[in-house]
């Protein structure tokens, strides 16, 4: 039997990559606290242990496995959020990793996949981000996030290879439909979806780098199948830039019915926007996006419908 | 009656800078868990609470004090210390950053200095590291160091400015002559002065910029006296590079007996050596240091005579 850690298989990209893993043989655990995630999400045949990835009892006691790789994913995810609780934040993004780091070290797993963020950066201006620029993060989770990295780079040097993916706006099938503070996409849609409107926070000028699940969990498997030794990061991002205004008629167009939208106030920690520069994964990981956003969108339309019914 | 809080004043630098600051006519509160630091240091007339800065009631119930400022100099204050346990570091130093920030906003404390490191920059090569330069610390002390810094940096927001000032290596009365793993100046002193004998871990071509005591106060002192808005940092440091075999050299120096050396393996996260660039401390807070090391080491060597009589 061989095992791999995903923590977080209760949550939109936890699940994903725990299902991944699973169709390439492997038996998956995973711990989650279910703060955001939901026990229905996490995939049939996972072991699931209820509980945080800041225990440090919890994490030790997952030193029976033998795992293979262990995928962080866990953790609170949002910039907006992390203003409510910046200790909380700071736990489940930083703490955790330190002790799964630990854990690493302890059942000798030398693979450690790490979901990073954007959100390390800050903001940058309007060009294409690459993984060298200077970072400045505009919010507790990023300065979370980016600490965590500076861990996973330390503990390279205890033969922990490790690989941080930095997502962008991540969208698809099994968002959380249901979260109005977090997932721009998941959030427009569902307004859409349920009251045929569209409330927008700040300018429609906004920009992101929308990048579809089934291509973040490519890029997470990528990285799970690299030589690679040593300590990398990585954006994970389309490379193209989506305004805010782009995405809402994206979005319109997906309905046979007519959406309206409207404007409102920014949210604190917001930037005007970012999208990223993916040279680095693709000449290092090999890996390249394979959905549009419109193909992403339509597919999450198409899932979306079929929940609903 | 007008309060200021330094945390960490049983330790050597907070109880230098709570009697600067009593001599300002402030009255000095402090927290202090006495894990490195002793009670005996803590000067008299401070209020002094045995706690952690990372325990949240505690530093909530100081919201009874309207407070000037807050100096905080409290955590564990050793990079090679941090790979021992690197969770308590982040807590130590990162989350009770956290909760102090929050009781600055609560109390309207509109001033915030923050004892940081030089360690948030990691080994840049032999030449005089400036603040903007590239930040890849070597231990986990210095990730935790340089989150906090960011939480400085996100709390500019609301009006609290801030300081944060990088210390380089500080030595001088008052130093804890016991601790044979942090120091660099008080660990070979103390050697010279029980053993005659200096013992060197690693090479003596590494350097440090050294730092005596009082400029460090009279630093934090430019800083609480300064009416810059948000947030900055600074080196403090004195601009000179001075290699270990310089140091042992001088100590050796103050000794009229023969004072013998030898040199052992170099430690986890040691880097070859730093030296700072003070220009813009000299710019923004018009602080110049004012003991060379030679001055420093033989003040610091007449305090360690009366001492031990």
């Amino acid at each position: 039997m061989k095992y791999v850690l995903v923590t977080g298989a209760a949550g939109f990209i936890g699940a994903a990559v725990a299902k991944a893993m699973q169709q390439y043989g492997f038996i998956v655990v995973t711990v989650d606290n279910l703060s955001t995630g939901f026990r229905s999400n996490v995939p049939e045949g996972v072991i699931f242990i209820e509980g945080n990835c800041q225990d440090d009892k919890l994490i030790d006691s997952l030193a029976i496995y033998k795992f293979e790789a262990i995928f962080h994913i866990a953790g609170q995810s949002s910039g907006e959020i992390s203003f409510d609780n910046p200790i909380y934040d700071l736990e489940s993004n930083s703490s955790s990793t330190l002790l799964l780091l630990k854990l690493a070290l302890k059942v000798n797993c030398n693979k450690f996949i790490y979901a990073s963020t954007m959100s390390i950066y800050g903001y940058l201006g309007d060009h294409a981000v690459s993984e060298e620029e200077e970072k400045n993060p505009a919010s507790f989770y990023g300065v979370g996030k980016f600490a965590s990295e500076h861990y996973l780079r330390l503990y390279a040097k205890y033969g922990i290879n490790s690989y941080a993916m930095r997502l962008f706006t991540v969208y698809g099938p099994g968002q959380n439909m249901d979260n109005l503070r977090q997932g721009m996409v998941s959030i427009f849609l569902a307004q859409a979806n349920t009251k045929s409107d569209i409330q927008i926070k700040g300018s429609l000028d906004r920009y992101r780098d929308f990048i579809y699940i089934d291509d973040v969990v490519s890029a997470f498997i990528a990285a799970f199948s690299s030589d690679l030794k040593g300590h990398h990061y990585f954006n994970v991002c389309t490379g193209k830039k989506t305004t805010v205004g782009e995405l809402i008629s994206n979005i319109i167009n997906l309905f046979p019915r007519k959406i309206t939208s409207h404007i409102k106030d920014k949210t604190e920690g917001d930037i005007m926007g970012i999208h990223g520069d993916n040279t680095k994964i693709k000449n290092d990981l090999d890996w390249y996006p394979k959905y549009s956003l419109n193909q992403g969108l339509k597919k999450m339309y198409e899932w979306l419908n079929k929940k609903v019914k």
